[in-house]
């Protein structure tokens, strides 16, 4: 290896840098760039796979384009690692995902380089046709290039779809970059899928190509009125050959391709050749997940966000401290399967989560009841409303920040009809590293406010198995939440059992307490750490675990109305319109008079860091608990 | 014409009836629903032409298969009154969208026959497919057959996408319906349009299919390996002349098409023919909206919903009472034109609404800064953020109840990265007739948890202009809501002026009220109306019009605590996590003892009816306010 010093990656303090070195160096800057992910991101840990597949299509965005100026539009964004160190960010790189250092996604508010908010699939073309065409639109910036950059896995997308049906709506110069790695997070579904990997499967259709236009002009079947149509003739015999038809041709968008995403030489040729034309176009490249990596391309599910690893030998290096309890997740999955062993109308629902929701769990054992309709999270919803409506009770398992996006379909398809559909809704609260995207902020209030639909949040693991269960003889809309990470508390499965719907627990009541701390969710762990520090110092704290947002406890608000002097809510989500709120609405509609202080997240973006550290910041880690209720005993 | 008892649809209790019909009869019967429909609907006012031109459609569904074991699913649905005319609710029809009478939608609270609940563009295709793999995998049900229908303007959608994606993903017979008016309320937009359009522009396309056919057989092109693509040959000759690809077969969505939607004997045996096939399939239709009645036909847009109208001559009456005020929407679509006059940054968005929002009026003058995606409100959302990051400043109209659809697009693209997007949203609050799944519920509890979102509702024509121009200097993601109809104290259009950010008003102070009203929007004038009611009864009540939902006037509210004994809150939304849930937050964080009465929509769906019928059930029209201040008077 050469001097360090004497490497170009080090040089390279922004892309105008990258554009001074000569076109035959790229091949070797592609490669430290690699080296230096491999060396970074197998101690600090971070998006591998994805981010070592996309690195020779970033060198030759930014040494083709004038970027900043020309706008690069990240999709999800966790490939795009190389484009953060090319732009000024590779000092802080050892920070990634870390508290004050920079984000693990795109982010406008860390570089002008970042031109957009990634994290969630698919909203690179819409953005990117938004910049194309309003740059079109303004004097002086109508020459700035757009390039929206989408995987193969976002593209069979809702969103991706209004972006490409729209992109030939409005006279626009938007290039669309098809990063086609033939796999997502979990595995990629959906007919656009099997589309995009039979495009090129017949080696001969180039040869039936040519017969085919010999013989349209030989026997004047070319027309002058064909002549356009005609451009595209290349395009429909290879659909014909391959079985499918251009899709992107068919919405007006140009289509070049499939190239090689790694021949990084080649990759400039073609950017320049295509950066120059006119109107939509989409250019579709392969790339292969961990490139460079030998393990990673084997494994590039596992690689995915392998954690730390030997640079040297590929092997992962597990964490020091071993796992005492099972994942939330977990308790999900194998609580469904046992659960679906014993009725017949349990139907698992994700939207390209199976691995991460556990659903992954029925899939082994019940893949005919278990469907992953890819990032499509309303019409996993609606897909699930259509199956209970025809007698199915459907699990829908997606992440808090994710369900977002099918947020009128819980309404629309699943609610006002009243559908026995229960939603398992993962990563709820903070999330901790992968920051402000993907927090699980929203859920109690978005969902809180729609009627007929039952909230609950488990705290430990036979509550959520419990709640599971319950949901089952309930027959309605119903909602349980419940974090990333490790589940305390777990003594094995059980039996689940029938909850009271609406019933809450006392979980700690001591006779002379003042205050009454009332939780939802596992955030009363730290309810219970702060009660400890607090009897250290002689304040004795009583807990009550409501379990339900809705219907609330109104019997058990009502007492502790009557029993203390404040009431402290604990939350995992944003305090307006959740659990605070409704304790509030309660307090106020009654006419009852107990003081109440709310704790949960504040109303403010929370950036990346660890929960622990975020949950400080929000107020409501264990110290922030014991805080509040020694100022609240202060104002008594 | 003959008597009629004697005619055809009379008779027609239920499909069964209509099946024991001759094929032959059914042109008449078909005429006699027409009849039928401009008798009624020019007297009760409906769906019009879209009713019309989905006959001929509807009868053939129900003549040929077995409903309603045979499941039907709409999509948005105010094309299917013959469809509920023909399942037993002939004699209810006139009752169709009033208070307790039958809905504007399908709507399987109502009947067996309304398989999912419709009014939302383009959930047909997931729920249908939900249903048709459900029965397939539920022992008895495995021959039921699922149709789901959609419009070309729907099919547009991400949902219908992702469903149409999502098609051959799993074993299922489902058929789905195309048809294909070339019209959605506005106008149809999009490359998938264009692409409909041109599906079958060259009469050619046949001979030509025939010569390439013989041609590849000739010269041994056509291998064994071919056989199978061969079979979609027709189709993709077809794409090469009409320069389009068939995007659904690219899909692995068997094709049929375009056939004529008028043609009921003929439809009845195209239905049969493909009834039976395994595998999903699209049939294509083409229909003319209003079919039947010239008028309609003639312009279909204004005949969408046309009111009251003469059925022997069409001419329309329009209603009695003069309009005394513009509507809402009109202010808005004014008050944009003249801002963007002024401020080149300015550019209208929409997401099929034009004429619904009056974002019309600004097409009219300056079309190359009118934005219409057409129905892909979270492209909208997206698309807007995109040209706001590129120095544009986007106002997004968009119906309250449609926008659920670009919730995680106003979070993710929008709100995290602060852009400044007004977004102007109309229909908030009850809508009256159009009933459930169009009232404007959630919008201030959906929006309200959001950070670094303002949000404001104004109560006169003067300040929503007043806050659209704010909204600009403010340069942040900011939310205006309103509702539909009319703008009560209209006094000509104002030059805007700056408004303070979060500072309510006081509209009526007459120092000796125990009760203080705080009211958020246009629902003031209810109020103001109760106000005078109280007055005859010696109650004296104060107002005071709060205009922020958020940042809420916080020094207002203070004053309130501090000069009343009670605040009674008045929004037209539902009350969890709304305007009355942020006054108790507030009144609960800073210690404060004022009783609160919060009124609004309570945790209930709200069913169709007039806006006063709805208000009243709701208990926040000038009565139930005149009562509730009563009711609080008595307790103080």
């Amino acid at each position: 290896m050469e001097d360090k010093d004497n490497r170009l990656l080090h040089k390279i303090k922004s892309p105008e840098d990258l554009r001074k070195l000569n076109v035959d160096q790229l091949p070797a800057l592609c490669s430290e760039i690699r080296e230096f992910l491999i060396e970074n991101l197998s101690e600090n840990p971070g998006h591998f796979a994805s981010s070592m597949g996309a690195v020779d299509l970033i060198v030759a965005l930014h040494y083709v384009f004038d970027t900043p100026v020309d706008r690069l539009v990240w999709d999800v964004g966790h490939q795009a690692y190389a484009h953060k160190i090319l732009t000024g960010r590779k000092e802080d790189f050892k920070n990634q995902r870390k508290l004050g250092g920079i984000s693990g996604f795109p982010n406008p508010m860390e570089s002008a380089a970042d031109t957009f908010m990634a994290g969630h699939a698919g909203n690179s073309i819409s953005a990117g046709l938004g910049m194309a065409i309003a740059d079109m639109n303004t004097p002086g910036n109508e020459n700035r290039k757009t390039v929206a950059i989408i995987g193969d896995a976002s593209i069979s997308g809702g969103l991706a779809f209004e972006g490409l049906n729209n992109a030939s709506n409005n006279p626009n110069n938007l290039l669309i970059i098809l990063n086609d790695n033939d796999m997502s997070i979990g595995s990629n579904v959906g007919a656009l899928h099997s589309y995009l990997s039979d495009l090129t499967t017949s080696a001969g259709y180039n040869r039936l190509r040519n017969k085919v236009a010999v013989y349209l002009k030989k026997t004047g079947a070319l027309t002058e009125n064909r002549r356009r149509a005609l451009i595209r003739l290349g395009n429909s015999i290879k659909s014909v050959v391959s079985k499918k038809q251009n899709i992107f041709e068919g919405l007006n968008i140009r289509y070049f391709g499939p190239f090689d995403g790694h021949d990084v030489k080649k990759l400039v040729k073609i950017l320049s050749d295509i950066k120059e034309m006119k109107g939509p176009r989409l250019l579709h490249l392969y790339t292969t997940k961990g490139k460079g990596f030998p393990a990673a391309e084997e494994n590039p599910s596992v690689w995915h966000a392998p954690g730390k690893f030997n640079p040297a030998t590929g092997e992962r290096i597990s964490s020091s401290s071993a796992k005492k309890a099972p994942l939330w997740q977990e308790v999900f999955g194998e609580t469904l399967v046992n659960l679906a062993k014993n009725d017949d109308r349990i139907v698992g629902v994700t939207a390209a989560m199976p691995d991460g929701t556990s659903l992954s769990r029925l899939f082994e054992v019940m893949p005919e009841r278990s469907y992953d309709v890819g990032i499509s999270e309303g019409h996993a919803v609606t897909f699930a409303a259509g199956m209970a409506s025809a007698g199915k009770h459907p699990f829908v398992a997606i992440y808090s920040s994710f369900l977002q996006r099918a947020y009128d379909n819980i309404i629309h398809d699943v609610a006002i009809q009243g559908l026995p559909v229960t939603f398992c809704i993962d990563r709820a609260g903070l999330v901790g590293e992968d920051g402000v995207t993907h927090h699980g902020f929203f859920d109690l209030s978005y969902l809180g406010c729609i009627p007929g639909l039952t909230i609950a949040a488990p705290s430990d693991a036979d509550t959520l198995s419990d709640l599971m269960f319950t949901s089952l003889s309930f027959n309605n809309p119903f909602a349980i939440r419940y974090p990333r990470g490790e589940c305390r508390g777990f003594s094995g499965f059980h039996e689940p059992a029938k909850l009271e719907i609406g019933k809450g627990k006392t979980i700690k009541k001591s006779g002379n307490s003042r205050v009454a701390i009332a939780s939802l969710g596992p955030i009363i762990q730290n309810a219970l750490d702060a009660s400890e520090k607090l009897a250290a110092d002689g304040v004795n704290v009583d807990i009550y675990d409501f379990i339900w947002l809705k219907p609330i406890d109104e019997n058990l608000l009502r007492e502790l109305a009557q029993n203390y002097e404040a009431i402290v809510t604990i939350e995992d989500g944003i305090l307006s319109g959740g659990f605070g709120s409704a304790v509030n609405d309660f307090i106020k509609n009654e006419g009852l008079t107990v003081k109440t202080v709310s704790l949960g997240i504040p109303d403010k973006w929370v950036p990346h860091g660890s929960v622990k550290e975020l949950q400080a910041i929000c107020g409501y880690d264990a110290d922030g608990i014991a805080e509040a209720i020694k100022e609240t005993l202060k104002k008594l």
